[in-house]
């Protein structure tokens, strides 16, 4: 990659200024600035600025961004200016709701396979797809050359899965299950449990 | 209250190094260290040990910490030695997948109140609970005392329903509407949205 070096952090907060981009748009705007960028967000408008310029000249002084302009880059920088096929692991309530989640649709992802290793599972269509043998994971996600997968399976299965997704060649796993995965060197991982950002809440409250 | 000042980041990871402990429990252990700690979280020990070290001194030189003792201070620190009725609002796929998530249990949380503005909905039961009307959401919620909601609304209804429990006295509400709600003041918002954690790592994917 020739991509200079950007702090983790920057790059997390890409995504919420594309997600903000992107409602700005569909509201029929055409021009906004890192002041109100920052209003919407509760990010100051001078790391909106200091973020974006890591990345080029994105604004004119004193003529703002332009909404589809920046889009555009934005979609670029993070790559998601195509589609990434996805897979599911683990077909329960919340692999289920994943499977047939509305959101991802012109944000760069679609759900394209289905895992499980229920028999009574196994077979049945949610969303739009089948849902497969686990046991046949590995060898349908390197044929479909997926790379990105979102694991929904119990906790006792996460780190067994985790390794056959790394051997299946997914680089890019989003975890739901409520555990610390580990991971080889090559592959990253992100985390969505609820409990945390409740228990991160509960802190102030009495 | 009398609690000092702790930086937002800092109580964020709380939760994190509860969960671990947790897990480590159920797997009978009795004493951890901050090496191990930060080994399956990725987090370095100096940090941990720095992070603990402001709420008191939970661990001896040598003997590492006592994983039960220090369960029991993290759960009164986050204040989730207590179980915490959580209001659930729009029980689409994302809404039923939350009424019915099994990993609430013994984390402080249970689900008590559904709420829906889908008459097919409404009075149907979803886990142990019945969908209620959501036009009567703000008297339940100020009737049942809840504090704390999971908002599972479309887009353009998530700004409105936020309104309405700032009204009803909800102090915390996790959002899984892909937008950035704004709260008055004394209510906090966290964010669940599995779009920008793919993003974030399709940044490094080509």
């Amino acid at each position: 990659m020739d991509e200079k070096f950007v702090p983790n952090i920057v790059v997390g907060r890409l995504p919420l200024y594309l997600r903000t981009l992107q409602l700005m748009h569909q509201e029929g705007r055409r021009v906004t600035s890192s002041q109100e960028l920052g209003e919407r967000l509760g990010i100051s408008a001078a790391q909106i600025r200091k973020d974006l310029s890591q990345f080029g000249e994105f604004g004119k002084q004193g003529t703002g961004y332009n909404i589809e302009f920046l889009t555009d880059q934005l979609r670029q920088i993070l790559h998601v200016n195509k589609v990434w096929d996805v897979a599911v692991i683990g077909i329960g309530d919340v692999g289920h709701a994943l499977a047939r989640y509305q959101g991802f649709s012109n944000r760069g992802f679609r759900v394209v396979l289905l895992f499980d290793n229920d028999p009574k599972k196994i077979g049945t269509q949610v969303g739009d797809f089948l849902v497969q043998d686990l046991s046949t994971m590995v060898t349908k996600i390197k044929e479909a050359g997926v790379q990105i997968a979102m694991l929904a399976v119990p906790v006792d299965q996460a780190q067994q899965v985790t390794n056959l997704l790394s051997e299946a060649g997914v680089k890019s796993i989003l975890n739901y299950a409520p555990i610390n995965i580990i991971v080889p060197s090559g592959v990253r991982a992100q985390y969505i449990d609820p409990v945390l950002h409740l228990q991160r809440m509960t802190y102030y409250l009495d």
